[in-house]
């Protein structure tokens, strides 16, 4: 049997990943971004809505330090904040740097794999917040609905 | 002061949601939908994958009935499979048709809001099945970098 290139094997991975099967990891990676942490940071570092579009055509990306990741995502804990960014960086979305100045200065930028992820996820974000007045007004009408049929 | 026109209102109510801030609505929104049950929900009612192109672009929307949909997301438990489509149904993404068949059958089909989100969220479900050996291979040197340091 012939090796396989390494175009191949990629191409045979890819063929064998199936998020609808129970089993398959893509399963838990799809649990794992589909996450409104994940997608407020990858918006943040890729300066979603920024007004200077970057490379693929989004808002430049950026290295930001925590303090500012805590910022901009208002109301999120200090926990929850750190256990997403490690996930991310585990995963290989986004590289920590830290700069050994006092006290010491840490930063998170997106990978090219990152953004990629990124230009996919955006798109939530903005669809909950342009279609948010039309999901209230169906809430609505079903909330009346199902109280008049009770 | 003028009267705002519908399309007016629309535009205006867009730019007032975001989901970067703790209180916006969008920020639960996007909490709602960013759910591997709702992404695999979507990806069967929209049927991702499939051969033969429907409107825009993806493979023709389609009715399941609770079964199939049961089938199709493997290992989802009763209790989450109809938490969500209720949810779904709420928020006006599908419709719930019940036919008084013996016994009945009751089916479910996205609405255009359903498939507008559905355009959006494929793209995280094949993210993760496309890059899931990448991902896999940086966690494997996260975890050796980490073992080598302590």
């Amino acid at each position: 049997m012939p090796t396989m290139t390494a175009a191949q094997k990629r191409a045979h991975a890819k063929a064998d990943y199936d998020a609808f099967l129970a089993e398959c990891p893509s399963r838990k990676l799809l649990d794992r971004i589909s996450d409104k942490w994940v997608a407020l940071v990858l918006a943040a570092l890729g300066s979603d809505g920024a007004t200077h579009p970057g490379r693929d055509g989004t808002g430049e990306p950026r290295a930001m330090r925590y303090s500012e990741l805590s910022r901009r995502l208002a109301g999120v804990s200090q926990k929850m904040l750190t256990q997403t960014l490690r996930s991310l960086e585990r995963d290989g979305l986004l590289v920590r740097t830290v700069t050994p100045t006092v006290p010491v200065t840490v930063t998170y930028e997106l990978t090219d794999l990152g953004l990629s992820l990124h230009q996919v996820i955006r798109g939530i974000k903005r669809w909950a917040e342009a279609n948010m007045g039309e999901v209230l007004s169906h809430r609505e009408e079903y909330d009346s609905r199902a109280a008049n049929e009770t």
